[in-house]
């Protein structure tokens, strides 16, 4: 019999009619966190400010869906028309999610951790920082993830989540430089480049202190959200081995509302 | 060149510079909503009130981990360890829910629904109901769905939930007949034995009004967290292709800790 | 610690420098068996014999490759396109392998040996018996699984399959009744209904006396062949993120062929 | 809507009654040629000379399976232990698949191929490229791909394909470099770290003219027979949900045997 090593989890403990995440008990925190709240916990370790939980909140609902033209969506929804089960239509929909979809936010992570500490090592200030990245980035004719969309020429988003990290006091210095660098760069190119969602995400990730390697964590599970709706959906409303055009889908969900109560 | 069907979709419209889940802006669900309340309107098409939404993210956060053991979890890290990037962990783990880890949600509904509805047609109270269901499975020697637990003698995850639901006005007909279920079976069996988050969980999102073919996507929603948290510590913490004996895992995380802000 | 119990595996025995599938050292099977015969030895437990040797080779490369448009094909592509290595793209297309897609051997097995037993134990002879079967099949609307094809009026892999199966003398009881219920059909509706190659597959298994939790073994192990084609296909000739129109690719490959040393 | 473009693929044609691989007649191909040229065919675009036939199957044949202690086999039987269908398991397994398991071959192709590129650019002989190269992974303390393994001191299957590749006439420049750097590394070590399946495959695939983008392959193709074999067993004899304890199996399958018809 191989002798297996010992070895050590500080995520969860478990003793029977006690379950702690990360030393909380999750009863406890059932009540009295918000799944954001927990989803940063099991990540970090620990809960977050009231200020950071709401920038978390926003990360979390930005990606929730993008529509049936993701690639993850229609993984799923391809799955889903086969008869697989929910979990498998997931499945399928979570390995779509790489490189060229959804993983942006890692690579623009990694662009902004390192222009800041270059920044920081020279004493540069952001904005000339910012240039002089816009100038080498153009000279080595480098692509930077983060900025540009193929549907949005400003998305929503990406706003929205600087606003929530700005009103909470998280729009530190990598947001910072993601604003000086479109700005510059829209000065470069003659037209603006807006900052995408995986790019707002990947600053705000940044200045809340998480490191590039749980930058995919957000989007899946945000994402596994949406995945779940188009499985559902497709199981509900269309018949098995269809051709899944996704260039004739039309809406037809709830006419445009608003949140009445403020909250 | 076939000719592909047109075809529709609920859930999310997406127009440039616009998007909307469900009629709602995303950028206003950003401020506005909290993510388990994104959850459910992605889910049911419309926001929960504030009753349901603090049962809907108890209900998420109840499920998000369970340590080491589970077959999710060790699929997780089984991936990690063969040098799999995030995605295809948590993919894997996914793949490891179904009929006997985190299934019995739907079977659990399934029963309470039908013993509901039973009740319902005969004029029979919940009480009695539970009564004849407890004899009826007895005799019958079928195994109900959600009660019992291989660790836990009374899951405080259980406890909590009904709690929050009782609190909030949404404690209905299923979870009452679950509480005389388990009265009867008790008296029957002359030992207690416990609904289990599972059982707790179906008893709460039949009576929210959701129908058993949802149920796995809860499950598969929160613990998706858990295991993006062991895959990222799989990679962080252990060597590539180590033999992973659950039994030797010991946990070293945060010491055990309260919620102090009462939030 | 938990005393996890001893267990059993009949399918390989790994001693140092000897490595034994079914009984076999797999360096006397790299030069000994072919890769159809090392199929069937890992699920069946022994080698086969010659004739069933080339049925189980004939089962296998069947079922290689059907182009781009069935949904295991899309998926594996989908996921390609992502920028998902070569193993997340065949488990992708392997999690489209369901119900509707590759699913139809095993329905169909059931059926072929529910029908041939019940002709057994009621002394009906085969003929009969299939003139029977598609009368119930019709008064009580039972859509028989492994006949008709939504491309090929005449399969042409069911024809060579029976012909391998016929050659070799394993053209047994359920390829007799799958042929006579052929015929059935063809009389009662007017018209021919043929068997498709999932239904070919499955009389072919019964009669090498296979049970149906094996039927969708044969299709997954032979279709990662054609999974694996596309994934590298996409890969190199594609660029990311693509729109993949299903109706939209023209076949470039070689010219038609005939294999020409009668091998 | 969106103009999706026409695109090309060159591995499978579809007419009514007419599939083509490649350009063969899939129903000729049924009887007219091995699963493992199907393959090859299906990767390479041509069918193999037989001497290439018989070193393509052995390198099938040799990975099939390798006992229950590998990731991927444990991914399989922990997916089929929670209840998950077939190609659930297959596919769980399949992600298992990675740089530190079955992932050896591709940078041992990379490895062979840059030093024999070598070696042939400065006109040095394979067994002088060979000692310097070891001399320079020795110096820059480079791990090399392909060598060692922690059960097998000398792997039979690595012998045996090299002796399949010999007699075949396919022992190539690559192969030839794999055995001058096995002799140099053993005089430099001073004890022998032999080549494993990995590194053999590597050397034989090379001299095959494949590229390393298809390393992976040849891999899950083979590996996915075990794959399968494995949840089907522990869907048979196991109890859903049990501990499963690598280190607690032991064989109980069919005794030591040989092949005794000479085929």
């Amino acid at each position: 019999m191989t002798d297996s090593a010992r070895w050590h989890s500080a995520i969860t403990s478990i003793q029977p009619n006690e379950i702690r995440l990360r030393g909380y008990r999750i009863d406890q925190l059932m009540g009295g966190a918000s799944f954001a709240d927990t989803v940063y916990l099991a990540l970090r370790g620990e809960l977050p400010s009231p200020g950071v939980s709401k920038v978390v909140n926003a990360v979390l609902v930005s990606s929730v869906d993008h529509g049936v033209t993701p690639p993850s969506a229609l993984a799923a929804r391809n799955a889903a028309s086969t008869g697989a089960p929910l979990n498998a239509c997931v499945a399928s929909g979570v390995l779509a999610i790489n490189r060229y979809h959804g993983g942006a936010v890692e690579g623009a992570m990694e662009f902004f951790m390192r222009e800041v500490d270059r920044a920081m090592a020279s004493s540069v200030n952001l904005s000339d920082a910012a240039s002089q990245c816009v100038a080498r980035c153009r000279s080595e004719k480098v692509r930077v993830p983060g900025f540009g969309h193929r549907i949005h020429t400003d998305d929503p988003r990406s706003a929205k989540l600087f606003e929530v990290a700005s009103e909470t006091g998280n729009f530190g210095e990598h947001c910072e430089f993601s604003r000086h660098f479109r700005a510059s760069l829209a000065r470069e190119l003659g037209r603006d480049l807006p900052i995408n969602v995986d790019g707002a995400i990947a600053a705000v990730l940044c200045d809340l202190g998480f490191t590039p390697d749980v930058a995919n964590a957000f989007f899946v599970i945000s994402r596994v959200v949406g995945l779940v709706a188009h499985s559902s959906e497709e199981r509900k409303r269309e018949r098995p081995m269809r051709t899944i055009d996704q260039s004739r889908c039309t809406y037809d969900g709830p006419a445009p509302c608003d949140i009445t109560n403020g909250e």
